[in-house]
């Protein structure tokens, strides 16, 4: 029985997504959640990334005080879905305990979430994570109380002694970097923030060491990709930059106006394009109704969209292109009109 | 008496550049080492910011067998200076034994190099190094025996058990990064390296390791910044570009007839730009030959160059254009002609 192979859409799952920290070693006032990347920020990524896959419930975004007005307007601005916004703590710790109340205490929150089996824990600042990660930990979660991603270690590790020497360096083999996403049965993850001391919520480690210590749950490692690093430092909102552009160049999003339209555009351009390129049909000119085309800007990045229009007017046209350049969608290539 | 302090000018220092990585971990055929960034290889950045410091007698650099041709070309196109290339073994250690005997062995190279007191040890996908710290290292290894950049864990490090569940997760703050550059006396890492077993050489975490194992030399930790960080993973190579075009947008590079054209621009333009950018003046045309000016081209990347050319026949001017067209320094902006 391996646990990858089982169905996560059988496990109700909510997801908390810290988005608090100070982004420091950025250098900038901006905190990196919060950076815009091709227009964009950090954390819309990450929501988006969850929301996308249909059997996460609920995405319980945490942010400081003093950004829940800025987090509720990316909310808005690009469409996000099943999202709460709760207000963090002074430490990583402390604001992932907030997020998990949401879903346990009716004093916490004015609207109560249903409390999943499995919650996940990402980062604001990992904005790559794929269904294939998220479900592994939730499986593997279900199984064992707690789960989490690891890489190998790019840096060997040493120990300093008191006078900024060497004592040891670890064996690299034995050791792995703890990653995000990691997932926990409910009732383990919050006993453990319920049972912990202050020294652990403003000094402690990790979850998994929270749930290892307090609830005796040695969590599952599961071997992620190296697209889940951790964005710290500039350079890494560079690479995230230059990753996006390269998936947006992979991207083709098509509208067209009839549905008959979108059928054969669907089938023939895939077959033109050899499979080298994602391509997204849909149509929208029977629908009066903004809202769905809207959805498909705010909610994912293509690199243009062709807007095959033999029956409609020149005005609705017109429409389209206005609603584009209104949306915040990051486009790279010409629109084509056709 | 702080050895950051003291003058490395005073240690004779050369420098041992590993460069036989297969760079399997970034996905390609091409070793990250010789990856193109701006149309130049990694490599000739990690070198350039080698030899452009004085006080570094020699540079090895060690590249597997197959790569010594490319390593050697590379040399000739970009104008290296005091590289010696030598070939590696099958791992990380044998390559840097192999580059280390070069200053010891008369039998390994026909033209045995000078021994230094203190032999750097870098790496060729590190191509940010700047003088600060490979002097801070150098000068601790002078007082210490050997030393190394370190800097903050990123992520958490875990041990992991033999069902693949956590072990324990260590306490963040007692634990450091090691990163490169690394300095030694050369005797003691010479001496490591020839008391080590082949396992050592063959699996061995870091020089570090074996300086404290063979010569119990506990190593002078010296915190690095973030810029050190290897380049290992695609988006590494993305960050690395970005980083570069944005100091090229920091440098100008004036090239004017005269010397006293030299000194009245070299006033004029850093003052009228506020000590934004660097600007470096030099005068070529007194001298007919061509050599310095090709090694500015060759060795510095600035993103444009103003020829200053009010007494110069239009033919020498375009011969100026010419060469910088043949010379393959990356250039953002345009050349400026005046």
């Amino acid at each position: 029985r391996d646990p990858a192979q089982m169905d996560p859409g059988r496990v109700s799952v909510s997801a908390v997504l810290p988005a608090g920290g100070s982004g420091e070693r950025l250098g900038g006032a901006t905190p990196k959640q919060f950076c815009a990347v091709q227009g964009r920020p950090l954390v819309s990524y990450a929501v988006r990334a969850l929301e996308r896959i249909s059997w996460i419930s609920d995405i319980v975004v945490v942010v400081s005080p003093e950004n829940v007005q800025t987090m509720k307007t990316i909310i808005e601005k690009y469409c996000h879905k099943r999202v709460t916004v709760v207000k963090g703590g002074i430490t990583r710790h402390r604001s992932i305990f907030n997020g998990l109340k949401v879903f346990a205490e009716k004093e916490f929150s004015s609207h109560l979430l249903q409390k999943p089996e499995v919650v996940i824990i990402h980062d604001a600042v990992r904005p790559f994570v794929e269904e294939d990660i998220l479900s592994k930990v939730v499986m593997a979660a279900k199984e064992h109380g707690a789960a989490g991603a690891i890489r190998p270690l790019v840096s060997t590790v040493i120990a300093s002694a008191a006078d900024g020497c060497l004592d040891h360096s670890l064996e690299r083999a034995r050791y792995r970097a703890s990653e995000m996403p990691q997932a926990f049965l409910f009732d383990i993850i919050y006993e453990a923030y319920q049972q912990c001391t202050n020294y652990d919520l403003d000094y402690g480690t990790e979850c998994l060491h929270l749930a290892l210590k307090y609830c005796k749950t040695n969590a599952k490692l599961v071997e992620g990709t190296a697209d889940l690093w951790k964005v710290t430092y500039r350079r890494d909102l560079y690479a995230v930059e230059s990753i996006i552009k390269d998936n947006l160049s992979q991207e083709v999003c098509v509208i067209t106006s009839a549905k008959e339209n979108v059928a054969q555009v669907g089938l023939l351009l895939p077959e033109f394009l050899k499979s080298q390129i994602k391509v997204e049909a849909v149509s929208i000119s029977q629908n009066k109704n903004d809202s769905h085309l809207q959805n498909i800007f705010s909610g994912q990045c293509y690199n243009f969209v062709c807007v095959n229009d033999k029956m409609c007017a020149i005005q609705e046209t017109q429409h389209l292109v206005d609603m584009l350049e209104k949306s915040d969608i990051p486009l790279l290539y010409p629109v084509v009109l056709i």
